[in-house]
C-alpha cells in the first residue's frame, strides 16, 4: 500500500487509515474475504505507531467492515452492506487459473525486502546503478532532437530506423552480420525469450541450458509446458559433449545459452568448446538460443571483447538475443533478437496479438543515442566503473571472507560466483543477511546445489561494498554458531 | 524487404540486388528452401523495372545460390556452399510450432495492401490519423520537462506517479473510483486483454462476447483453448437474457464487452439493459471485462459523456480496461485496466515474466501530459475534427450509395457499421475495393454474417473521404454485375 498520510491534516492519523481503507473496499478493490496487510506491516510501510493501526483496525471492525481470526489475520468482512460476497465473482479461484505460473517465493522475498528498506546493501539485483546510466546524454536527447516521427502503430519487427542502427551496431561491436529484415526490437532480452517459448516450442519439449543459470529462475519455461535439461557449467562454461548426450536421451530441441559472462557464474564458454558446439548442433539441428546480454562488459583486456557464438555460426544455427538494460538503462526496455526472417515473422505477429507492438517512445531515443552519441566512448567509461566496483568487492571479499568464500575472478560482466567453503542452509543465510541489511542472491533460485551465492557489483553503491560484505561476514558468521 | 538501392553509384542496379540477397543468405536470414518474393513484388518494392529483377534472379541462378521451379517460384537453393540445409535447423517446423495462432489472413492481406500502396483511401484502420494526435503538445514535454525519474525497472503494475493521475482521471472523466493499488498500465488495451486471457482463463473455459465484435479478429481467445460463444446485438446492444442463456447452457466464465461506441457496430448499451445486465452478472457470480477504448469520444451531446458499466458497478464486477490509442496515439501504448489487488497483483506477476514491466519513457510521458496539458481541450479539439470527418462520410455515403448501403447514424466513437441492401460476396468486394485503392473492413472479419462492412473515419484524410466512397461505390457495382 504506497498511499501517503497526510501529517498536517486535522484529522488523525487513525481515521485516515480508516477512511483509505473504507473507499479501497467500497471501490471493489479489496473484495469480502482478502486479507488486509498485517498491522505490523501497515505500520512499518505508513511509518507511523503499531498502536495507531490497531486503533484504526478496531474501528473498521466495530463498524462491521472488516473481522478477524487470532492467527490469520484481519481480513474484509463477507457481510457487508453493498459488496456482499454473494454477490463479487469468486476472484480468487480466476487468479489461481490461467497458465502462468508465479515468480518463484524466494525470489519475491527478497524483492520485497529490498524494495521496502531502502538501508539494505544490495548485491542481489542484476541490473546497473543508477550512476551508471547515460542519464544527462538522454535528458540531452529529449531537449534537443525533435520528434519527427509518426506516433501511429509501430512496425509490428520495431521501429525501422532503430533497426537499421541496431544492424550497424552489432557490425562494428559484435562482429555479427544481419539485416534489419532480421532483426526484431524487443521489449529487452525477456520478452525476447518470451516469445520464443511461446511461438517455437511446444508443450512437453525438451530444452537445456547451463546449470546453475538465470533461466532456472525464469517460471516461463515450466509455464509453457517445457521440459528442462541441465547442462552443467564448469570454469570454461559448458561441456558440448552434455549436449550430445542429452539429444540420445531426451531429443532436446533447443539449446539456451548465455556464454559471455554467464549469469550467475561469470564464466566464459572456452573458444574450443564454441567451435564443437556450433558443429554438433549443426550436425544435430539443433538451434542455440544465444542469450547475450554482457559480452561488451570486458573488464580486462579492454581492445579485446569476447566474441558471441552467432559472430562465428556459419550455418545459420543461432538465434542470437541481446539487450541494452545493462549497457542503457534497464527502463529503457530495449533488447533485440535476431533469427532467419520466418521466424522473426511468425514472433512479430505473435506480439502483435499481445499488445500491438512496442511503444515508439523508447525505440526513438534509442535510436537518437546511437545517432548522436559515441557509444564507444560511452561503453568505456561503463567498463572503467564497473572495474572499479568488482575490484572494491573483490578486496572486500578478501578481507573479510577469505575463509568462508571462494570465488573465480570474473573476467567480465556484473558477477562473483561465490562458494561457502564449509555447509550452510542457504535459506537461512539469506534470511539472516536481510536481518542485517544486506541482500545476495541465493544459488538455488539458479537451480546450484547447495553452498553458492551470487553477488552483483552492478547496484549497489561504491561506497557501500566494504560496509556490506561486512555485514554478510555477520550474517555468514550468525549461521556457522 | 526495405531495403534502398543506391540509383547514384556506379555499380548496376541488378548488382546490387544480388549482392543484397546474397548477403541475406550468408547471413542466415534467408535459409536453404526459403521463398524469395517474386520478381513482380520486389520490382514494385524497389520500384524498379521487373527486367532488373528478371536479370539479378537469373544471375542468382546462374551462381547456384537460388532455384526456381515453374509455378513455384524462386528459392534459396537446397545445394549451398555453406549454408547446407543438412545442418540448418528446420526453421519451417518450429515456426508451425507453438500455442499462438497467427493472425487472420484476411486481415494480413489488407494490412499488408495498405501498408504497400499509399494511394489506397483507408477506411478499414481503425485508429486516428497523425493529424490527430497532440504531436506538438508532446513535443513541448520532452523540449521542456526535466527527466527526473530513475531508469531502473519499473514497478510491476507501471509507473506511480501515472498511476495516479490515472485515478484522478478516471474520476474526473470516467465517473470512476480506484486507487493507484488497482490500476495497472498496459501496453494498450491489447495488453490488458492478453494478460486475462492466459492468467485468469484455462483451456476449456467459455466465455462471451458481442456478435460482431472485434474480439473475432483477435486470435489471443483461440491461441488460450477458449470456447467462445456470441451475444447478439441489436441496436442497443447485447440482451441479458441471452447472457443467462449462454450460462445455463455453456456455464460461461467471463463477459468481454464493449459497451460503449462498440466496435464494429458504434452502438451504445442501453442504460437499462446496464442494470440488468451487472445486476444478472453479479447474481451468476461472472465478472465482466469492460473494454472502453471510445467512451470519451462521444460526438453528439457534447456535454454527456456516456457512462461506463465500472461506473455504477457496485458488486465489483467489472474488469476495466481503458487505452489512450484513440485518446492521444497509439504508438504510445498506453492503456491500463482496474481490477480488484488481487488480480492486478497475478497479472502484473505475469506481465513480469514476459517482458519485466513496461519501458518509462511512454509513461514518464503520459504523467507529464496529464500534469501539463488541460484534457478535457485536448478532448473538444479531437471530438470536434471527428465529428466533421463523420459529418463528410455520412454525406459522401447518402450521396453515393444511399441505394446501395444502410447504416445507424454514430453517436461517438470513429465507426460506421454499413450493411449492404443487396446480397454481395464480402471477400470479393473487399478485394475489388483495394483494385480501386479504398480499403475498408469486411463484417466477416467481426464474425457477422455476410453483408456488412466497418467504415472508420479516425485514419482516413477529410479531404479523400469522398473521393473514397466514390471508389467504393465503383468497387460495389462491379460485383453487382
Amino acid at each position: 500500500m504506497k498511499w501517503k498520510l497526510d501529517l498536517d491534516s486535522k484529522i488523525p492519523i487513525y481515521l485516515q487509515v480508516v477512511d483509505y481503507i473504507e473507499r479501497r473496499i467500497m471501490y471493489g478493490e479489496l473484495p469480502p474475504g482478502s486479507f488486509l496487510p498485517s498491522e505490523r506491516k501497515l505500520a512499518e510501510q505508513l511509518q507511523v505507531n503499531r498502536s495507531t493501526i490497531t486503533t484504526a483496525y478496531n474501528e473498521l471492525r466495530a463498524m462491521g467492515i472488516v473481522e478477524s481470526t487470532t492467527g490469520k489475520g484481519t481480513r474484509v468482512s463477507t457481510q457487508m452492506w453493498g459488496v456482499s460476497p454473494k454477490f463479487a465473482p469468486n476472484w480468487s479461484g480466476f487468479v489461481e487459473g490461467g497458465t502462468f505460473l508465479p515468480n518463484l517465493p524466494l525470489l519475491r522475498y527478497i524483492r520485497e525486502e529490498v524494495q521496502q528498506n531502502e538501508n539494505i546493501i544490495d548485491f542481489a539485483n542484476g541490473e546497473l546503478g543508477c550512476d551508471l546510466f547515460p542519464h544527462q546524454q538522454l535528458q540531452a536527447i529529449l531537449h534537443q532532437q525533435p520528434l519527427t516521427q509518426s506516433l501511429s502503430y509501430d512496425h509490428p519487427q520495431g521501429y525501422l530506423p532503430l533497426r537499421k542502427n541496431v544492424a550497424k551496431y552489432m557490425k562494428e561491436h559484435l562482429q555479427i552480420d544481419a539485416t534489419e529484415q532480421s532483426i526484431m526490437i524487443t521489449s529487452g532480452a525477456q520478452q525476447a525469450l518470451h516469445l520464443i517459448v511461446q511461438c517455437l516450442l511446444n508443450p512437453g519439449d525438451a530444452v537445456a541450458f547451463e546449470s546453475p543459470s538465470h533461466c532456472y529462475s525464469l517460471p516461463l519455461f515450466q509455464s509453457a509446458g517445457i521440459r528442462i535439461f541441465p547442462l552443467p557449467v564448469d570454469e570454461h562454461g559448458i561441456h558440448p559433449d552434455d549436449v550430445h548426450e542429452l539429444y540420445r536421451k531426451h531429443r532436446i530441441k533447443m539449446i539456451f545459452l548465455n556464454p559471455n559472462y554467464q549469469n550467475p557464474t561469470g564464466t566464459l564458454l572456452h573458444p574450443k568448446r564454441r567451435e564443437t558446439l556450433l558443429s554438433l548442433c549443426a550436425d544435430l539441428r539443433i538451434p542455440i538460443v544465444e542469450d547475450d546480454p554482457s559480452s561488451l562488459l570486458t573488464l580486462e583486456n579492454k581492445k579485446q571483447t569476447c566474441s558471441t557464438l552467432k559472430s562465428i555460426d556459419t550455418n545459420g544455427t543461432v538465434i542470437y538475443v541481446h539487450s541494452l538494460s545493462k549497457l542503457i538503462a534497464p527502463g529503457l526496455r530495449i533488447g533485440w533478437l535476431v533469427a532467419p526472417q520466418s521466424v522473426i515473422e511468425r514472433l512479430s505477429d505473435a506480439r502483435h496479438q499481445m499488445e500491438l507492438g512496442l511503444s515508439i517512445f523508447p525505440q526513438w531515443i534509442m535510436q537518437q543515442f546511437f545517432e548522436t552519441v559515441p557509444f564507444e566512448t560511452h561503453l568505456q567509461q561503463l567498463r572503467s566503473k564497473l572495474l572499479q566496483k568488482r575490484n572494491v568487492l573483490v578486496d572486500a571479499l578478501q578481507y573479510s571472507l577469505q575463509e568462508e568464500l571462494s570465488f573465480p575472478m570474473p573476467t567480465g560482466g556484473i558477477y562473483i560466483w561465490g562458494k561457502l567453503t564449509q555447509p550452510i542452509q542457504e535459506k537461512q543465510l539469506t534470511i539472516q543477511g536481510l536481518k542485517q541489511q544486506v541482500a545476495f542472491m541465493p544459488g538455488s533460485i539458479f537451480g546450484a546445489k547447495d553452498g553458492y551465492i551470487r553477488l552483483s557489483y552492478g547496484k549497489v553503491d561504491i561506497n557501500d561494498i566494504t560496509e556490506g560484505i561486512s555485514r554478510l561476514q555477520k550474517a555468514i558468521n550468525f549461521c556457522y554458531e
